[in-house]
Parts: C-alpha cells; sequence; structure tokens
C-alpha cells in the first residue's frame, strides 16, 4: 500500500544568527542514527532559516510613519510593528481592530507581513522577526549545501503557517521550495471515466507543509525540522508558483 | 522520534448509492490483511461518501430560472449547472468567466458548490454529485458505524479540495469531521520563552485532509480512503467549526 511518513528531527538546537543549517540538520541526523533517503524532502520552520539568516528587527529602533501611526490606531497595534509590517509590504489587503493583512513585498497575502515576536529570545524587550529574505533561494542553498554534505540532495521546503480567508485556524503553507514541484498542474488530465478532472491543479508543497505542521506543533515543543518519506519525485517548482497573480485574484 | 504514517486503502471499490461504507472500509482492512489502531484517522474522500448516500442530480432534469440563465452567460456555465450550485448556496461570492464562487448553504466558501462531474460514472452525460447533505453527521455516522463493526471507533474526516483565495492550487481540507478536534485553539500558550503565540488558532483537520490529499491523488488512481496514525488524541470539534462565521469574514 502507498504510504507516506513524517518524522521529526528531535533535540534540534536553538538556532542563531550565522548557524549553518545544513551542519545542524547533518549533524543532528547522525545523533538521531538516521539519514536521509532518494526522494525525502526535509520541510523547515520558517523560524529557524530567519533566525539563521539573522532577520531580526528591534521595535526600539524603528521610527513610525505618520501612516504607521494612523493604521496603528486603527488597527491597535504598536504603531512601529505596523511600520516594520509595512516595510515588509506592497499593501494593506484588509485592515480592522487587532488585524492587519498585507500583500508582503514577495506577493504572500498573510497577516502582520509573517512577523514574529514569539519563540525569540528577547521577543519581550521588542525583538522581531522578519520572514527569509528569499525563501525559495535559501532552500534552494540548504539543498545545495546538505547534497554537498550528505551526498544527497533533498527536497527543501521552508514553512509558515497563515491564516486563511473563510476558514477558521491556521494551516501549513511552503514560502519556499527546491527540488520538488510546489505546484502541480494535471489540467488535461483525466478521470476514471475519461473525464476532464474537478481539481486540475494542486497547492502540492502546501499540502506538505500543513502534513509537517501537523508534528511541528505551535507551542514550546521546537520541532522546526520535519522529514517526509514517501511521495514520489516531481520536477523542480519554486514556492513562488504558489502565490496566485494580482491580476487573477477575486478577493483584493 | 515523534512519527506520523499515512497509508491508503488499495483496491477500494467502486461506490454506489446505499453502500455500507464502514462494513467495505473493514472489509478492505480485512483482505490487506490490517486493522486500524487506538488513535488512527480514517480520511475519507467526498465523493465516496456522497456516492453512498445517493447525492446525485441529473442536469436533463433541472430548469434553470432566469437569474441561473443569467448568471451562466457571466460565467459561461452550463445555466443548468449553474441552477444546480444555485440550489446548493446561499449567496454568489465572487463571479467570472468560468469562475462561480458560492458560500454553500452550509457556510464553506467555495467554487461550483462542490458539485462535481468527474470521477462519476454516467458523469458525462449530465449526472452531478454533490456534496454530503451533513458531512460531520455522516463522519459521525461512520466512525459509530466502524465502532460497532472493529470494535474500535476512528476518528473520522471527509475531506474534499478547495481552491484558495491569494494562493494557486487547491489544498485539501475537512468538510465532516468527527473523534477529534477540527478546529484547536491554543490561545493562552506560551512559547519557549513565555511569551504569547503568534500562532493561535490551528484548522487542525483542515491540515490533516491536506495530507491525507498527498496520497489520495487527483486523477485515476482511486485511492478515496487514506489512514493517518501517529496523532495525538484530541477532543472531538466538529469540522464546522472550520467555518469563519460571516460577521469575522474580511473577505465578503
Amino acid at each position: 500500500m502507498p504510504s507516506l511518513t513524517l518524522t521529526t528531527l528531535d533535540g534540534f538546537p536553538m538556532v542563531k544568527p550565522g548557524d549553518n543549517l545544513a551542519r545542524m540538520i547533518a549533524d543532528n541526523l547522525t545523533t538521531q542514527g538516521t539519514t536521509l533517503q532518494s526522494g525525502d524532502i526535509l520541510v523547515l520552520a520558517q523560524k529557524v532559516v530567519s533566525k539563521a539568516e539573522g532577520r531580526y528587527r528591534d521595535l526600539a529602533t524603528i521610527q513610525p510613519s505618520p501612516e504607521a501611526t494612523a493604521l496603528a490606531v486603527e488597527t491597535d497595534k504598536d504603531p512601529r510593528m505596523v511600520q516594520a509590517i509595512l516595510d515588509e509590504s506592497t499593501e494593506v489587503v484588509r485592515k480592522r481592530k487587532g488585524v492587519l493583512v498585507v500583500r508582503h513585498k514577495r506577493g504572500w497575502v498573510m497577516a502582520q507581513a509573517g512577523i514574529d515576536q514569539s519563540n525569540i529570545e528577547g521577543g519581550d524587550t521588542g525583538r522581531l522577526l522578519l520572514l527569509p529574505e528569499d525563501p525559495d533561494a535559501s532552500a534552494a542553498k540548504l539543498r545545495h549545501d546538505l547534497g554537498a554534505i550528505l551526498g544527497t540532495a533533498p527536497a527543501v521546503i521552508i514553512a509558515d503557517s497563515f491564516g486563511r480567508p473563510f476558514r477558521n485556524g491556521t494551516s501549513g503553507v511552503a514560502i519556499g521550495a527546491a527540488g520538488l514541484s510546489s505546484f502541480i498542474d494535471i489540467r488535461g488530465e483525466k478521470d476514471l471515466f475519461g473525464r476532464d478532472l474537478k481539481v486540475s491543479t494542486v497547492g502540492h508543497a502546501d499540502e506538505i507543509a500543513a502534513a509537517a505542521s501537523l508534528l511541528m506543533g505551535q507551542a514550546a515543543e521546537g520541532r522546526p525540522v520535519v522529514i517526509v518519506s514517501g511521495l514520489r519525485s516531481s520536477p523542480d517548482v519554486p514556492a513562488e508558483a504558489l502565490i496566485r497573480p494580482i491580476e487573477d485574484d477575486l478577493f483584493r
């Protein structure tokens, strides 16, 4: 029977700016007495990639603009946080008390531009963690570096949790990927009875990120790396392909 | 290391109206020489549940209203299909050529009210398959029936694939569930450093449905049942909890 296995890398150390994630993953695999198999996919929480890349800002150094200050009143947020969000964004998509949904510079429509104050050392004193500068590139580099160390280059996904219109709760999504098809287009394939398929495009890397999120947990568990084994390999399509172009967006 | 395993029930027979899904699943498990473990979650494709419940309509019997006829021109669809969609819906949320997004009677915002012409015997000649009447109730009944046959009642999820605003490709979602927490609210929990969590609510059953979707496939593979093993059990919250109330919806 076809099957899929997801396993966490336990005891993964806290990540600091400049850390070599590929080396840390390889060391952890050795400690666990395991290794990657051909076709394995490595899913990393965005947080550890951002930390390794040193994507920090300090609230105390941020001078809010008049626009940020006004928006802070509307959304009931710290004006410096709002400024940090605007600095990462191209457009405010929705706003109300407690909610600021923007289009991130890289195209994702998301709350807070993905800026995080939780699970950061110093988070209480105003340290912010931004998303990686270019998660597809981060994933490709990590895939390359792991290949160099391990001899096998796994596919890599960088995952975040996004809230969603119309549905309660967040779900894991892929913001970066390398070595697999983030987006699968099966338009033209036929169903069991030779008809065109109802579902013809699949957010493949998002489904993998959602699956990995089941094991990562959100609370103080610290399981930022999940290995996914058993999926057929697929051609390389970066996670950027998961972003719906503005002109196709019916929900602006 | 914590791990999660997903396995398909292979060779699952075609489902016809009136079929007893619980019995078919139990028989398939026996044929495969396997059994369910305590804590297992059974994910079923919506299609097989709809078929067992006989949720068919015939295009030829549908008389489109003037509203449906006008909307059919706008969306470039068959007016009888548009009528079938409107019959299942409370509101048209977005429309344009080729696209008709509605609020289904049960609250889901989705394309086509989930009505399917693919993978249906007779689909070419105008047979439509609607969503189950009450998927949470269907899941609860299946869970009960499986418990009666097997001695262990697994959690059950009824999964569909939804398109999403802002992101390309569909992702698996839960439209029905029983025996697990579809929606997890961890507001109030603290992160590694004692701060409030960034992510505080999780669409848990949606993440499981997305994971199962990786194995089900969309094309002529016919793998409508997936067993998920390894998740901690959680209190019963039906999938209805995943629907964002209209008054909280910023994207109407």
